[in-house]
């Protein structure tokens, strides 16, 4: 598979494998959510069940032009619409589940559910965003700026393993995959140093499949060739990282909200862990990056 | 006095008010630090004294220009000319300590020694930055990138004050500080979210002087007025932060190098807290991210 290096690539390959996945959609009641599942459909590659206000239909007429692809079930009560969706997803009636305007936490607390949620036991919830940002010449994913305050070891593992897999899907064969700190330095009263330390020695013995893995490094030494050379750090990710594992959610979040605020990136985001992909973009998120994150879930 | 918005209303500011410092610069061996000297030579505001490798007029041929105005400590040692540098502020001879191309960690010693150091005692030692982002109208100041790696509450106090002393030498009378987390939830699970409620009713209660305070908020509803309206979000902040406080080293260290490597903005740092001005720019930033560092501190 020829490596997908940006988005519309992405919808073309999805277009070209003929796709088409059945999204249950939580609370789409603001227009960002409406025009990007109208834009799945249009690309073919998705058909919806949309969960929430009974009459999206008539708020969101665009939606009409999908006759028999479009399904709405009626529930007023937002934390009761997250429940429903996911049972979709549960009883295999749905492949993926996207949230609308509603929070985070209100959808997570349905997902995670013992009984009725769609972790299975022993997985680890996480999240991956992929993200377009001009002037490189590829995607770059990252994790996680939306879901694990401040991961343990062996969460970091399982999130270097999503990344890499997430990668692979798309067609890189030998992901890059950078371990992010202020610094370079190893240091042990910042212990996430040490557990990159772990994580690279992981790799060096195959834990991780085909994959170069190395840190601690910053985001520039990771992402610009002449950063590293200046600093004199010799590094296997030579500044072209593919992927970035960050410490913990404050400093991936920050890197997902300047990336879309500043430079014009596009991001996509996914939960990772989770029996089907979920979409689950920030509420501000424009149009084009929640359809892109569809997207991205659709791949999967 | 108008607030200065960018960095060549700064230059002008500091042209126009005479202001003439003399900087010590510890291991200027990179032509980036170079060129940021000359051209603060070449404004006017600064002269040198240049501690490190003592054959620097011979490489940096640029600084003969000056005659009379860069003076030549000659030091080998890295860790040796970081304390003779610290010791001409302590003793009243440089206005301003830079660093050039020597680790922050080894700078930091010679700034923190004890006995020889110039931090005075019981001052919290933390990094503000100022940039300038293409797109937004006004400069942004942030800490702390580079020294604190988890803030204690009165260490956030400490970084607050800074921040909005360090914009009202900017002439921003009234500064508007938002409170960086990822999300704008008070959750105790997150102890940061606690601190910013303590913060925003010290400053209810005025112990910041005239000041806009508020948080806990993401990035984007910090600096993008939509944002805020679209997630519901009302504050006073109105999406139109002038400083923003980081939760921690890790996501402050994100923000600064994602700026640069893909905002196309110019960082200028500078420690606070020390008897006198620290210029510390990251090793690998410009000449001119350098250059402007020099120039924030000169203001000061």
């Amino acid at each position: 598979m020829t490596p997908i290096k940006d988005f519309a690539s992405l919808t073309a390959h999805l277009r070209e494998s003929g796709v088409r996945k059945r999204i249950a959609v939580v609370c789409a009641s603001d227009r960002n959510t409406e025009q990007a599942v109208v834009h799945a459909l249009e690309e073919g590659f998705a058909d919806l069940i949309m969960v929430g206000d009974g009459d999206i239909l008539d708020r969101f007429s665009e939606l009409k032009r999908f006759p028999g692809r479009v399904e709405v079930i009626d529930v007023h009560d937002r934390d009761e619409a997250a429940r429903v969706a996911v049972k979709l997803v549960r009883d295999g009636k749905a492949d993926v589940l996207m949230k609308g305007l509603i929070n985070t936490d209100n959808i997570l607390r349905a997902i995670l559910d013992k009984e009725c949620g769609i972790l299975p036991a022993g997985r680890v919830l996480t999240h991956v965003t992929v993200a377009e940002v001009p002037g490189r010449d590829k995607l770059l994913f990252f994790s996680d700026p939306a879901v694990i305050p401040s991961p343990t070891f062996s969460q970091r593992v399982e999130q270097v393993r999503y990344l890499a897999s997430i990668c692979r899907s798309f067609g890189i064969e030998c992901p890059r995959i950078a371990l992010v700190h202020c610094s370079e330095k190893v240091n042990a009263k910042m212990p996430v140093t040490l557990d990159y330390v772990r994580l690279v020695e992981m790799n060096r013995q195959g834990d991780f499949g085909k994959a170069i893995i190395d840190g601690p490094m910053d985001v520039k030494t990771a992402c610009e060739a002449t950063s590293g050379a200046i600093k004199g750090i010799v590094s296997p990710i030579e500044g072209n990282a593919d992927a970035l594992l960050f410490p913990d959610i404050e400093s991936g979040n920050v890197f997902y909200k300047t990336l879309t605020l500043w430079a014009k990136a596009l991001n996509a985001g996914m939960l990772c862990g989770t029996s089907a992909p979920v979409v689950l973009p920030s509420r501000s998120d424009t149009a084009e990056a929640k359809y892109t994150s569809l997207a991205v879930a659709c791949l999967m």
